[in-house]
């Protein structure tokens, strides 16, 4: 079912499954509809920006990018920081990955409720998952649900956050890009954190995904793209 | 009391509530465990990042100021936006004052706990108030209480806000800072909306003060700055 009178938001990384939350939005609330926001934080890789420019005008939805200048002002992680290998290391004074920006999913979604309280909007739509958990504890269901609270509180809004992805693993977000009939919209999503085009195939971003593909039984288009 | 074993971070705009929080934190945790950060985010009047330097120096604490450049790009607001009129007019889709930024609260306090988990703090000093309400609602306790739950949950951390001004009015906050010995830190105070020094005494946040001030019977050390 479609439901038109409502507007969503989709927080846009131009990753495989913020791609295949866009179109679970645009089938749910229609494309009029839907609009998209990504954030500039200074992430080492400008590739992702600009497969989400290139998606959100695929599927012909409005996006806007949003600088943040402040994760690379905290400083010390691996998405932000040369001098951070990435990899399978974890973070030195904590068990998390090193990938792990303190309440960066926090960040993002408060600043697409600020844009969609100005824009009259009332459904945000994240591809958070606590499935295929990689020890982030800001995409986790619970965090998901205060938040929702404390924006709703603090912006007196009647914001609605929207995570499909929540409890499904890689192998059924594949499943589900294929059921929205937009696998081949995924040969244009970005998911190495080494930023390599074709992808790198080691790291976990990639191997996790490479596990969501053969799972699912299908080919992973972006391995032709 | 003073307790030494906790570490507190005090969110420092150099306006007088803050800095009466300042002082607060120094009596509850003792000066060594004190530290306080500032955000510049573009705001209109450089004076105010100018006070809290001033201050956190003079109270001998680190200081640290993290960019914000998002709020620019979010645009449409009184307090970064000049071609926007500061006075008492409501923001023109809402009733709330046009010097709301919607979550600005919000995310100076997640910015903040995020400074803090990489420092080791537990405690966040703001200096919030819901009782001369003035139409913020990232400012009541019901969203401070809901911030702090996710905060912890999505950063897996014993975060604690305390906004020890929350349920004071203007003039116990003023009386606040003379219980603590600090009036005389008053004058290095910044409030003006208008960013004027002395202050236009026409700005709402001017009225504030000197009310606050009256009904303390205490002169304000500012208009002798």
């Amino acid at each position: 079912m479609t439901v038109h009178q409502d507007k969503a938001l989709v927080l846009l990384s131009g990753g495989q499954d913020s791609t295949t939350c866009l179109y679970w939005a645009i089938d749910r609330f229609g494309q009029d509809a839907v609009s998209a926001i990504s954030f500039d934080y200074g992430q080492r890789h400008r590739i992702e920006l600009e497969c989400a420019e290139t998606i959100a005008g695929d599927a012909g939805v409005e996006h806007c990018c949003l600088p943040i200048d402040t994760f690379a002002a905290l400083g010390g992680d691996a998405l932000t920081d040369p001098s951070v290998d990435v990899g399978n290391d974890v973070h030195p004074s904590t068990d998390l990955p090193n990938t792990f920006v303190p309440g960066r999913n926090l960040v993002f979604l408060t600043y697409a409720a600020a844009h969609a309280y100005q824009h009259g909007i009332d459904h945000l739509v994240t591809g958070v998952a606590q499935t295929d958990y990689s020890g982030y504890p800001d995409c986790r269901q619970q965090t998901m649900e205060s938040l929702q609270e404390t924006l709703r509180l603090g912006m007196e809004s009647k914001i609605q956050i929207h995570a499909p992805l929540m409890d499904r693993s890689k192998k059924e977000t594949v499943e589900l890009a294929r059921d929205l009939g937009v696998l081949n919209v995924m040969a244009r999503t970005h998911t190495c954190y080494n930023g390599k085009r074709p992808p790198c195939g080691e790291c976990p971003a990639c191997r996790l995904r490479a596990k969501g593909f053969a799972e699912a039984g299908i080919e992973d288009p972006l391995e032709n793209a």
